[in-house]
């Protein structure tokens, strides 16, 4: 009988809590939990197509001020329940919705929300064999078979490394700023590494490392459209954000060659003593999808014998698709790679990803304790930079024999060549012009109608700069208007356009992931866009 | 009709895991799934008892070592759930036994994992507004009240801060160790901010930092029982982690203050330059679950202006028990604390947090992207070490809900009381020595027979050094084979005692957070040491 008196915390009712259920009455209870999430929130999706409820931030955050913790419980699962699924996800966002077409967060196989489910039934902690055993031996396997998908070394360089409890070939973290931190922490000690009396500068510090290798900066190379946690890499690192020294792009939105060459030059010149710790090239920038000449990084940095990072946390996976992995070429170049789960991996957030060419690089950042991670032993945490961790990797591994490569090859496909196909139809449209065309799945766009692009054309710096003025406050308003109708949603950045004066100018992003979202639905965003934009006219 | 021919990736099936279940069969085959995920866990666990399988890690390994992708399908979903259930969980770590006491990962309320589901099914990225909406603003709001937790600032301060978009209470981020990590981060850059000229240790980094501090080195003060993150984070901020101060601890394992008194006195008057960047105060060792004296080191921090971080990754959640929060007094001096959700808030795997008193402190650390993050939007991503991260905040908020503080102070004090019920029984055996009394829930001891305890009183350094090492090769081999028995997991580590010549010893670890775990369980695994000890014995 359910009582419908005040809730009180009392002991038998906790422990049903923590009890495996094994008669039918408490395992009918557990399923029709797990209906009322799923049917709850499919129910609710299929009445509200929409991204999310028109209602403002100010407005919400109102309701949520309350900072009290109840001392007793304020409401019962199911109850907790049909508030998330009637009062959260409403205004939440539908990332899920075909219509949201502006971020690298996406619909996702309902199988990884069950395989999710499975890792925290689970509940295991990969920093140390203890309370994972064969866990942490499947997330070496499947660290390894995606070393493999990007490096393809011979079978007998798997062999002995998959399950070498001496050698790393990655590892997973919480996510790509932190995999792209693990691998500038890993490219500055091996820099910076011991030698003549000198212990390295993770244990010495920046301070005894630049006098040892008599060093007055370190830098690491990027090009403008490099993720920001480059930035913040640097500043923990103890090298100074300032140190990440921005590379130009050419007209194709990748990393100038010319100017990287230029960079070393002047670098190796300067009065300034510096170190290069690493080069990072690019697969998939977060803003225009564009993928920097990897090739070509990689030979300059053998050459000059800099540790090359490639951040493909959103392209990686592009490598499954035999149709467009030639986009990566030169990715085996690099000593270390980022790739995200979360993103192209279509696996739920939370998954960051990072690969080294060489399986001992990781040596430099090994830490022990005497109750875990002795030396030795199989134990993940050794080397790695977060601790405690769920598995992941069954996840990924699932999904992966779920799906097969050809499997993602489909869902990456569809969002390049659609997106190569929205492109054709934004320089279609008069309204519209293409900002940055699509490489992978990424491409951005503007409101600019045709008789002023014509205009811009003709114009003088100053004229361009005003023109450009007014269209950013044009794009900034049918951006916002369009996201606050909450039908479908595009991102907005900010882009300096090569041979345009240098000037930042406002366009639409566009990410295309979701194997759902078709030409019909991308024509009813710009149709809308258009809509939005003819009304702010007429104002 | 299933088909059994060799599976192949094609779009249809691709499209239905996207879709939406709306039709009656489509839902009972979700739920299908959960029930095979749920009941096949437990009948599972039904039958085995124990903590995992009798096999060891080499022969596992072998299994795991197919390192290619498969081109097509492997196995359907079905499939896979049944080899994670038969194949994988027997031979992952059950960390759900009531006899697995080893380490601080434990059984979870079932309600833990729906909430899970929830949160990947929402699949919200709370790194931005634009892909969690109200989301962040409910983890703004149970960020608010943990801080109200810790330091009981008035209504008005929460009132001011609770929705403030300018001001950050904390943050959620995987685990202990990058939450210590972010609390490092912040305290170095409050010590070296910008002054006259200098930007800041974020932008120019440790060498120039350095300089416009005449300083020579900077230092982070933990006792011995710090845990090993510690030791990690001095080596990536730039410090070395030389510079990881160790301070002794006191007969009952807390941080001496004398000897913390005497190496402030001993850096101030170094002929080496030298700037404590912090004090650590740990609420709950990993070791020893022992409580450094907060106050007291609070009270020196604040005389000499030093930033106090508290590890309160275990301890944190006692402050919901009346009966025991008066442990942790002294915790509201701290600038910064660190809780881990996924120990004593009884969460799934991966999710740490960090608080701070001074809500402007994280300023030292923003970040901005032209995408997201813009200078005034309420992204939470602007201001934490991670980017994309999923929506923990959910599951934290429900279960509090849930919950209450008094049912988390049930399952706390259960853990303390039982604890010390447990240090009784041992003193009360005569093959055992306890090592650490319980502060909290941990406890260490070894074995060490009566005979052997009174020897140990009357002998000289060397010959106490001499059974010390017998002692050690004994309690590592019972720790083992009870391991390998695998019907109850006890973890080991080594120990420093005070007073016994500065030798390590290896002790047996408990750790008991487990509500199932009773004094009837926690004798039979003393009787399972017994019994190995004797086996032993006799060899």
């Amino acid at each position: 009988m359910e009582k419908k008196t005040k809730l009180v915390a009392d002991w038998q009712t906790l422990m049903r809590t923590f009890i495996n259920h094994e008669d039918d009455a408490s395992r009918s209870t557990l399923v029709k939990y797990m209906e009322q999430i799923f049917f709850g929130l499919h129910d609710f999706l299929k009445k509200h197509v929409g991204i999310t409820e028109e209602v403002s931030l100010k407005d919400l955050s109102k309701n949520f001020t309350n900072t009290l913790i109840s001392e007793n419980p304020e409401k019962k699962l199911a109850d907790v329940i049909t508030d998330l699924v009637e009062n959260i996800a409403p205004h939440a966002v539908n990332v899920t919705s075909p219509y949201f077409v502006g971020h690298m967060t996406s619909a996702i196989p309902f199988f990884m929300v069950h395989l999710k489910t499975i890792v925290a039934a689970l509940n295991q902690n990969v920093v140390k064999i203890e309370t994972s055993k064969v866990v942490s031996i499947l997330e070496k396997q499947v660290i390894a078979k995606i070393h493999r998908l990007i490096y393809e070394e011979d079978e007998s360089f798997y062999e002995r490394h998959v399950q070498n409890i001496r050698t790393t070939l990655g590892c997973f973290i919480e996510d790509g700023t932190l995999a792209n931190l693990t691998a500038f922490w890993i490219a500055r000690n091996s820099m910076l590494a011991p030698k003549n009396g000198f212990t390295g500068v993770e244990q010495e510090g920046i301070q005894a490392a630049y006098k040892a290798y008599q060093t007055e900066r370190c830098v690491i190379l990027v090009s403008r459209l490099g993720h920001y946690c480059v930035k913040k890499a640097g500043g923990l690192l103890g090298m100074g954000n300032q140190n990440i020294m921005i590379i130009d792009v050419d007209a194709d939105n990748r990393m100038d060659m010319d100017s990287l060459k230029k960079a070393i030059k002047d670098i190796k010149n300067s009065s300034i003593k510096t170190k290069i710790i690493a080069i990072v090239g690019i697969a998939g920038a977060t803003e225009t999808g564009t993928i920097d000449p990897l090739s070509e990084i990689g030979a300059i940095c053998a050459e000059n014998r800099i540790h090359f990072h490639i951040d493909a946390a959103w392209g990686g996976p592009t490598l499954m698709s035999e149709k467009y992995r030639h986009l990566l070429k030169g990715i085996k170049l690099a000593d270390s790679v980022t790739i995200d789960g979360h993103k192209q991996f279509y696996m739920p957030m939370g998954c960051g990803m990072v690969f080294f060419k060489d399986p001992s690089i990781m040596d430099s950042v090994s830490y022990h304790a005497n109750y875990v991670n002795r030396p030795g032993s199989v134990d993940l945490g050794i080397k790695s930079l977060a601790g405690s961790r769920e598995a992941s990797s069954i996840i990924l591994d699932s999904a992966l024999k779920i799906m097969g490569s050809k499997g993602y090859a489909l869902l990456i496909e569809h969002g390049i060549d659609i997106c190569s196909e929205f492109a054709g139809e934004i320089e279609k449209r008069p309204d519209f012009q293409l900002i940055t065309r699509p490489e992978l799945n990424i491409l951005t766009y503007r409101i600019c109608p045709f008789h002023i692009q014509s205009m811009l054309a003709q114009s003088n710096p100053e004229q361009i700069c005003s023109i450009n003025k007014k269209l950013n406050k044009i794009n900034t308003a049918v951006q916002r208007l369009q996201r606050e109708a909450g039908k479908s949603f595009v991102s907005r950045t900010k882009l300096k356009i090569s041979n345009r004066h240098g000037k930042d100018i406002v366009v639409f992003r566009c990410v295309i992931m979701n194997p759902m979202t078709n030409m019909k639905i991308l024509n009813e965003i710009l149709d809308e866009q258009e809509e939005i934009f003819r009304g702010i006219e007429e104002l």
